[in-house]
């Protein structure tokens, strides 16, 4: 797994990318390539919530100090750590159902988005990891600075990029 | 249905709330109440994918040149209008899954949360309206200008609260 | 994925049959089978709700302007494209649930079939593309016309010829 | 229950509205009072396929040659209505999954609509009766005849009148 | 799919062993497995209920006359096949869930177990020919003939020598 | 709780009726008045296999011993009173899934049909005691004796009477 | 809600009961009822994964450090306390998953079973609070003191009060 | 399968290890790791509780005269063998729900922890056998003899092992 993603002189990471093991890579793996097409440098760990509960705890709490300004949080099964994170920061928090062996995914869905009042989870599809990192673009992108009138530029070619693609195919 | 928010000389509305039917009112409103009790600008109306499908369309392509920079959308049953509007907007779309007489939301949920790769909907849980609210409150507090500043401090003031009240019911 | 369907001195298409991916062409191939085992002219291509929302509502709405009299379309996951092309057109839209890698196609049915009254879908079953072109032909040999009488012809030969094959398997 | 609808000098029922049982009538009335709306001439009864086998079986036989056009059938649970009549008449049918006690409905849903390919049945949503009737004004609006003509002209009128109402509650 | 059981002076079947479709066979094997360990005369046949209506009808109306017994019937999707038979015999149809590609079996399940009062179907296990298969020898064991004081004899035999290989495992 | 059916003079009883709770009487009442309809002689008590399990090994081990020929057991949850009396005795033995206050039954009628290879229990629907003493009617009228040939003959009446009762509902 | 257990002179609580909000009270009561009975001493308390997370880590922590030997946790919906607190407490955790307003407590039940491998979590059934009290007590009564010894004999004569009443029901 | 596990002057069993049937032994071979590197002294066998009822009933009954202090059983489908063993038994019983061919194990997930008040399964995740070796060290941790000191030790040094794997995994 590759966890660095900014070295040398790289701005500092405004998204910090999460998940519970690192067999979740293979899906979540997707919401870097995402953030990495439209520049956006971020960080990418493996931070257990029943593993790590600790770190996972202290990840959330200083995660708004440190500078990010985005979290995403893949998990599967018994999917506590999206959640826990959302309920320890005051950061949009993305939360990616990562599906398992068994019931592909619903039980990573539910344990996801079923969040009670309070405490919300910007919940994507199952293994939906590519929209997880293009909804935090769209999340920097609602801002007020220089970054966001940029971001919503290439959002705005990204989307009739996905036009033509499919325009294409279906010449 | 009250759909008016802002008159006089209030703030212009920076999050759009939607729905598909003035029959999701009583599960949304609980959504225009979290974005008043942060003070956001906010308008609302019902905007149906299936029945005004052109001035749906019309409602996205718009929103961010009409200075909106969340928008939340509610659907029951085959609920199409987060996506929709997801697909037409670079603005992050915030859905809320309705439940109708039968399914208990599970069809309007996974209509909702299944979007395609590049067109993320960041989903709540069934009739989670208040989470919606306070998530486009989070995603504004994620910004880099006052207002967020001032966002993510009530953030960290209303996660307080909450935990005062929890702590008070357990005593 | 074969897309043109009619050249040269064909009819006129009568049938238009989309889908939101070239990814469901698989399933939906066998929809063109059936229309072109009765020899109904049709067109096929590839409009997606999400990533080409304006060209999608414009293929519905001047769809039985240009000539076609049911429109079958396919969708997987938060599948939304049958039901917002029924949005817009008078037409009868045949839905196919495309079952993705998760949920069986379960998340596809129901974003399909649970539209909210006024604007039907006729669904049937998940991957069930061959069943949706045998309901086109139904609809158009319901008609009263001569094509209709043709196909009811048709269609009871058909009934037959299913009854034959299954009467020699058990033979 | 009302069965019969065509007295006097009505023209002869071009869409036969059957049900399996008259504990169904409730739901399935809306597709009554659809066809109605739109001047359909129908016909109402109670054809239960596990009570009356050979009245269905031959109910399904003579429709299209008592001049039904279109046949709509509502069941639940183990709903076999709609599918055997669909195995014995070249018309289309529209089935409509009746919610009973137990399951929300999902048991008439799968039973409908998760038919075999050679024959289809258009299902539409749980208790979606309404949807049926619109479904079928939608079928004989598709055809040649001046009727056809007459209906598409009506349903893009009620469509508007759907947008209109729609926008009102808006507003 | 051999369907032919009985020759030579084998005595008349008194199972009846019907399937929708001879690709369900490898399914329904093992029912015609269970009758033969068991000595039991069956038939078994292709009896689609959706592609040889009338003839399914007329099977199920003169199996008693014929001497059947018992009825053991397969199917997969929406699973008409069963409870089409029971209603038009007096004997007691065994149904087998046959799973397809998709929802693995559940429709087959809930279209076979959910009859309506008055048409009872014995349900077993999703692909549980051979369950169907002892089912019926349970049947015809519970008799008052000789052949059932053998049956019963035999099945007494089944259940120690099940006890003894599971026994064995464990040991 | 009316547990005693058979006093006097009455024949002994050739069908055990039997619950998990008396809880489920409300449910299972319909399987008594069924086998009462038809003159079937019949006992029904409360055998718990969780609170009497050795109680409930022994009616099944001497259930046919004492002349009864076909076993209804209903139970709810984690049904498991069909498959352990199933697993005691060689007669048919017909599970009732008794719905509970959440998931509708579902648990139940798993737990009753998903039974192993070599131990069938005959499903009948969520809440189907009706039919489950129905389907004890026609085992008993499968058999070869002049009880089975008055049942086959009451229950071709009975199919009548369905059948008059449906065609007056519809007429 | 009744928080406090044990007062005066009564000994130190040994089972910790944790509910992730006032509202779960009505179903976990059954809980404080069951250890009662069995003469436990036992501490209950609102304790909250989302709304106290630093409290809920702390109660986790230390609860087998206060003499804690057994903690029965419930909650709802995204239903991560029982997990949490198995993450950071060697002691046995029983998990009682709440149903909610919808899907019946199925997404509690997911999100409390489905841990992954090396932090079990010990679930019992949708609202089963009364058996997540007699798990403790079964856990507390599997030790090698002298309250296992007792309460090993009460469990027994329990469980033939049990047998008892359900005997008495059936007679 | 591996079932003996404790010979020569090894400490007597004090867990039991039970499966349906031998075809389990590739899920629940992970409790028996797990229960081996605590040194947990255990014996594993097949009792089923359908083809081996008498015995199944046995065991539970003499486990905790034998003993034995924590029963494990794993079972699939209409998995009964962990609710009934614990309906004779005061002991602990943890069930572990094992995915068979179709639904993925939640028809064994629901036939195990859905019991009924009175009786409780300790259930863990479908296919979590693992984690039922775990809780059983958890709850023999949870005594006030010696072992359970070592065991808590040896748990919270577990505890560090997997946050040091995470860690390093993230690292």
């Amino acid at each position: 797994m590759t966890t660095e993603t900014t070295t040398g002189t790289t701005p500092r990471p405004i998204v910090g990318l999460v998940m519970g093991s690192d067999s979740d890579w293979p899906v979540m793996e997707a919401a870097a390539d995402a953030l990495a097409e439209f520049g956006i440098p971020f960080e990418a760990d493996v931070v257990s919530a029943h593993r790590m509960p600790t770190e996972m705890i202290r990840y959330g709490q200083t995660a708004h100090e440190r500078g990010l300004r985005v979290i995403i949080a893949g998990a599967g099964g018994a999917a506590h750590l999206p959640g826990m994170l959302a309920s320890v920061t005051p950061l949009p928090v993305i939360g990616v159902p990562v599906p398992l062996k068994t019931l592909d995914g619903m039980d990573s869905l539910l344990s996801i988005v079923q969040m009670p009042a309070g405490v919300p989870v910007a919940t994507v599809s199952i293994a939906g990891a590519r929209n997880a990192g293009l909804l935090a673009v769209r999340i920097l992108a609602s801002g007020t600075d220089e970054l966001a009138a940029t971001l919503r530029a290439d959002l705005l070619d990204f989307a009739q990029e996905l036009n033509d693609v499919a325009t294409r195919k279906g010449a």
